[in-house]
């Protein structure tokens, strides 16, 4: 029989497991689409956010799945910002392009 | 200056509510559009189990963000699972009747 700490790790990292992997259909998603234009800025703001601060709560509390769960989802999450700014920075580039080529609309 | 343990707690409760947060934009849209046909049964029913998991970590390893962040979010995955289910009832229901009704097709 296993030691309580090491089986509660393991009933922690299966929902590490679970709750990240739930990130994964919607940057699948964006990745088929190559772009994240129908993804909230400031939802994925606040989550890296969230996740920032659990992330260091796990370290704190010495918990290996919290600090394992949040760098995962942390990555992902960084992966869809950094898709959302490049599409920010795609169509703010569109507009300007528009604007100039087109003054008197 | 308060001790350690609540400071610690604090910033546990702060990350809560933004991770939690992060489920409301999804939750609102269903209640607005009155379906949830564009969420994934199969994520959603990932995520409660994750949830729930993580919920029994929280309460073994003695952390109140961790218990109060999954129970706010169990709750509304719970929600957006219900309202899933009456969508897959209703849609069943509607094959039967077109099924009866136009037997031919």
């Amino acid at each position: 029989m296993l030691p309580a700490t090491v089986l509660l790790e393991i009933l922690g990292f299966i929902a590490a497991i679970l709750t990240t992997m739930s990130f994964l259909p919607q940057a699948l998603r964006i990745r088929r689409q190559g772009s994240a234009a129908d993804v909230s800025l400031t939802m994925y703001l606040m989550m890296a956010t969230g996740q920032a601060l659990w992330l260091i709560y796990g370290f704190v509390i010495g918990s290996p799945s919290l600090v394992a769960a949040n760098v995962v989802s942390i990555s992902f999450v960084a992966w869809v910002l950094a898709m959302k700014f490049q599409d920010i920075k795609r169509q703010r580039a569109v507009g300007l392009h528009r604007a100039s080529a087109a003054p008197a609309e």
